[in-house]
């Protein structure tokens, strides 16, 4: 019996990968659902693809004409409408920043696996994420890198056996430039990734070291390990994507040349295997030096901040996060130098008061409140 | 429930590694037997220590009375009585080569878990060790790193998912020296490995790689996996010890500082983990630049031949195992230079006739005539 996927975010990197892996795999899955948010013309190539049954774009204002000639739907509600659609086995959640929440939070409720590869979604709301998936009975997968070598490592009941996440980071464009050239660095510079080729928000939160903060609080709830047993190490090839040392001592790691299109099939497959000829073969001698250094925490404050959000907890990361998407959008749009980006998310953490994670409503109102703080701050930095 | 162990090879390097693993375990294990081939004054003292229902050593020559006065058991039947001990519920055995053979056959056919380090157990004899665990219900479990790496690397079921195991080697001391050289070496230059601290017969097989084909048969046996899908790759540091890849492209990897004593503990507590404080806890940052390089087939000669074996199948595993003993030993004698081993292999399996493994005679047969061929070949090397 075929899988049927929902894919939010097709247009994206993490879409368009998984559209490639889905090609490959058309015995065992179908396309039920697609969601863009922009990219009318793209989307509507790939309606005539696969066919689905239902097609979504966010941004009415970008519809080109396509939505109301085909018959899409608009709207962020129309997201949660594919995320619980009854065909959908499936939901890759690939929608960038916390506008992907709700989405996760409906696929859980609604009782599918959700292939998370919106890491925003656990940041924000970890504990709701959680509850949710527990309540409807639906599956959470990471489709990280990171976090699927991860799951990747750990037998059934081994998670109980962690003793220490060891996640690696490439440490992005400017690991080793001289702190007093980031001044300078634009956003061409910074799209730059030296291994991953990425979307452009988490090609600067990687460049910032942003995007490791972020999966740090990710790992911290998709595997209930605390922060103290979770580190983050730089390793410049991004041939193994973390490593988990259980409490024998013993450590796993998995490897391969990155490709995001592994993880993406590991979640719709997990925790079977398949036969899959899309990724390059792994060869070690190819590979060459496999090298590891400590994250240089003076060069990347914005890092430094993600993890103190996430010890912090409550709603604090929700308002990491939001005041990150803002600097972001800033910096790409030209209006902000590259470290400042650390400074509108540090003025932002200053300035909120820490609730607890009770409801949707309170992790809005934190995103929401943060973003209006965060333009302050960055109106004044420009 | 304490567990109950046998150890044989107790006063080797692997023997000694275990004994401290269960010093740091005496909660979960108890030792019930240790058996030793020559080191009695050593044997004694063990015996002192850990008090077991029954101490064997194999060569009563080396007794020095105390045989006689602790009422142990001496011959190798005696080593038979320890692997089949009724209180006894894991083997390990760490005995060195083919003598450790039908101690294995026996731990295997009384229903016991066998935790292999002897591997010329299952290159001489895999398919009878394979049948003597199954008609006897005993678990093979390998305590060798390369292999404890790729059982911890599998999840349950993902053995038939295994698309190509890549098994690490050292390289040895003689990874980079000139092959003029390897003429002039000398026992003491080829004891010294580069990162593991073993026995002096397995180092030798590090120095010639013969180690690396006997791990290959080893683990062509243990996982089912044909010989086309078995690589090695040189990995000087000895961190990674050793991948698998899945048939969907993923690799996963177990990993560490060199110790003997995280694989025994394994072996032990398999499917389990138990927090240990013994080895070295992993820092990649500390572990330097991991490389990798492919074997270099023209300097070490004995590698190919046993791989050659390895295809071969039937008795010629045991073939190349005993010539090698014999040239090993010869070589640590002083009688044949160091390139000879692999002469001394290469004649003795020229000149054997190839049968199918249908009986442990078979098998000590085969191994008899190999050892007397060698030897001739060795006499004539001098």
């Amino acid at each position: 019996m075929s899988t049927g996927v929902a894919i939010l975010g097709s247009t994206g990197s993490i879409g368009r990968s998984a559209l490639a892996v889905l090609d490959r795999h058309r015995d065992r899955f179908h396309v039920v659902a697609l969601a863009a948010n922009r990219r009318a013309d793209e989307l509507r190539a790939q309606v005539e693809r696969y066919g689905p049954d239902l097609c979504v774009l966010v941004d009415e204002t970008c519809a080109n004409g396509h939505a109301a000639a085909g018959g899409w739907r608009t709207g962020s509600a129309a997201l949660i409408e594919a995320a619980t659609h009854p065909d959908v086995d499936i939901v890759l959640n690939a929608v960038v920043g916390a506008a992907g929440l709700e989405a996760s939070l409906a696929a859980l409720g609604a009782g599918k696996r959700l292939a998370l590869a919106n890491k925003e979604s656990l940041v924000a709301a970890g504990p709701l994420v959680l509850e949710a998936a527990r309540a409807g009975g639906g599956e959470l997968i990471p489709v990280d890198s990171e976090h699927s070598a991860i799951l990747q490592c750990l037998k059934e009941n081994e998670t109980r056996d962690v003793d220490r996440l060891l996640l690696t980071a490439s440490g992005g464009p400017f690991r080793s430039m001289p702190a007093e050239e980031l001044e300078r660095v634009t956003p061409a510079q910074a799209l730059r990734h030296p291994t991953w080729d990425m979307g452009a928000k988490i090609t600067i939160d990687s460049a910032t070291l942003v995007n490791k903060a972020l999966e740090v609080i990710e790992a911290h709830f998709l595997f209930g390990v605390g922060y103290d047993r979770i580190d983050v190490v730089v390793h410049p090839q991004s041939i193994i994507h973390s490593m988990v040392e259980l409490v024998d001592g013993s450590v796993l790691a998995q490897l391969g040349f990155p490709t995001m299109e592994m993880p993406i099939l590991y979640a719709l497959t997990y925790p079977d295997r398949v036969p899959d000829s899309g990724p390059r073969r792994f060869d070690p001698v190819a590979a060459g030096s496999l090298t590891f250094e400590p994250v240089d925490t003076r060069r990347f404050p914005a890092f430094v901040l993600g993890i103190e959000a996430g010890r912090t907890g409550g709603t604090m990361p929700a308002v990491f996060n939001a005041a990150n998407e803002v600097a972001v959008t800033g910096f790409l749009a030209g209006d902000l130098p590259f470290p400042a980006i650390a400074t509108v998310i540090e003025e932002t953490m200053r300035s909120h008061d820490v609730h607890a994670v009770d409801s949707l409503e309170t992790i809005l109102a934190a995103d929401r409140e943060a973003r209006v703080r965060a333009r302050e701050v960055l109106t004044r930095q420009c």
